[in-house]
């Protein structure tokens, strides 16, 4: 939480309980997506409970998406306050706005799970990618208003320009390219996002040199 | 979360933990408020999602309008840390009277995207103005208090001005006229409310440079 | 969060994050009071929102005692970690039963809120006296090995005994008074319970100059 | 929280942020637990509500199993990142999966609550027992990545022995033999779990000398 306060020589980060407050807010809409997969309940006759859990897929795979982009999300966040040397007015408003759109990734998740089997499953589809595109987007104004006024002096332009590369756009225009690709096939959408969020988990594991570094 | 503990040559401030605390309830009220976005089941016969999706617009405009109150008062609670040297007992309790008017958002809320569109939708803005009166008077028995017994000595007159006029009582103010203009017509007070709240937003946007040394 | 690290002449306390984590816990039992509220739905014919919202008295009474009650369990909670130097695993244990009795306390409330106005407010009232009682118990047994094994060294003989018996006893007793008097009349016996939490909360917010020092 | 940053002579640990986002994480799936105990509604003609509550103890067994087995995992979680130096993205990223795992136990706990004195009981417990071995071997394998890349230099072959044997591997094989004998009792084998679970944290408690060390 409370980040570097200790080296003496450093001016002190002032970024400790701002992070602490996303943490607590991505920490929760994380753990709210379980509320979304139920206990199937009065399960009709003949049916066993194994077929019931099977058939609500959806549930799982929607959850395991959603986690996963919300965690890529919140190492994203982590990442950029590391650069982040303090704290002003805007900064925490646009921080606001970003929670805000992260806080509501629960529900796209409850609208695709209800409805990726059935025939409005195009329309759970063009929101999920959407609403992504839409905290895409704010992850950049964020890290464009942050990287221009309140960085750490010391960041290589090396850096700088990987985080720049990273952090919004690409979800942004992956989570576009899934709500396009919606208007054709929900559920070709919807591979094409996972496994566009599971190549960009891999980039951060199979970089672990610069996981250090930055 | 854990705050300027480190300058040796300072007073180590003690409101670590009530910071951290605060920022939790806050968060959580705030993550809980997308609880209130139902997705929209059993479709009637001939309606489609997408407009099924349109017609519970009062869910979002009361989901936005909470959680951006909410994210504003974090940002308040926030500044006004930033000035207050430690903690006692009298504090923790105005504190923690203060988080219980916060944490009663999620219901207001629920309750205005409820009634927004029928009849009763007067009571609800009543209501939802009315919870906001409170807890911006919370705000300001909680300043009043801080204040005066418990600030680090080097804040500026002007400084202390300035945190005066904004905690609690401008939303105080905002939320009383929010309800009595419910008297005379909901939708109305609740428009006045979202422009205030959204010129709140706009002046501590506008104050960057407010912002760095606050 | 992190507490007293920075004073470079003493062992460093490693409570940090055992108190963030029961932040957490009690944050959100906190919160989730707020769950137990519901917005009146389906007004029966001839009901308004207002007096349907009135009816609906035992939640608000519920949401304020609990919450009232888990408020002061965080400060006494708060209190004691200022004293505790270090943390061990029977510690760590303790603390988590303690966290599982308050992380209960959501259920009891609505549980008293549900049945207040019914034939069985007895069985309800008293669950909810006896809980607290159980939970006051845990807080007491917490504070017995911690005062035993890891307080700091310069804690005064003075402030040992304010905080024991503070710390559980007194909240343990008032459970147990208020299961006791529910068997003979559960809105009396829930009074009385209201009326020792204030005075318990009274007591605290009298007492500034050792809230300071402790 | 922030950990250990202010000793001058050292190394900051920059783990800090990392350990409060799983705390968040690791406390709201413990409070949400709380959500699968349901207050008895419309009782039945000549049910009293002790009664109703008393019918309830598999939803109050599968709370305190469950709560008990994630409160030991935060127990793990906050004594490998004693000695966790450092944090790279591979590590975030093994976390991130870990707090998937962890944050769908209460799905597990409430289908375990529904279907323990139903027919189904056996799908029930082996899901319940098959949740915990795949957890246990996501906190095998977080520490086996840490212990290789990550640790502070400090660290005793002993003390690394004892923390191998203890983070997952137990749990996982506890998980598995659960799910295995829920092929034979459904029964049988919780109480084998939550044997293991107690003996577990026994083992915990008898060692405070360790503890103080760890």
């Amino acid at each position: 939480m409370s980040k570097n306060k200790s080296e003496p020589h450093e001016v002190p980060k002032e970024t400790g309980r701002i992070e602490a407050f996303s943490d607590g807010v991505i920490g929760i809409a994380l753990t709210l997506l379980v509320l979304e997969i139920r206990v199937p309940r009065d399960l009709p006759q003949g049916v066993s409970l194994a077929s019931a859990l099977l058939n609500q897929w959806p549930s799982y795979m929607a959850f395991l998406t959603s986690f996963t982009t919300v965690g890529l999300m919140w190492i994203n966040h982590h990442n950029m306050f590391k650069y982040i040397r303090s704290v002003d007015n805007p900064l925490l408003i646009l921080n606001t706005i970003l929670l805000m759109g992260i806080s509501l990734v629960p529900f796209q998740t409850a609208l695709l799970a209800e409805y990726l089997q059935k025939p409005e499953a195009q329309t759970a589809a063009i929101v999920y990618g959407g609403m992504f595109t839409v905290i895409g987007f704010l992850f950049f104004l964020f890290w464009r208003y942050a990287s221009r006024h309140l960085l750490v002096p010391d960041i290589t332009p090396h850096t700088l320009r990987i985080i720049n590369r990273r952090n919004g756009l690409v979800g942004s225009i992956l989570g576009l390219l899934t709500a396009l690709l919606a208007l054709i096939n929900a559920h070709l959408s919807l591979l094409i996002y996972i496994i566009g969020v599971l190549f960009y988990g891999w980039l951060l594991l199979g970089k672990p040199s610069e996981g250090e570094q930055s």
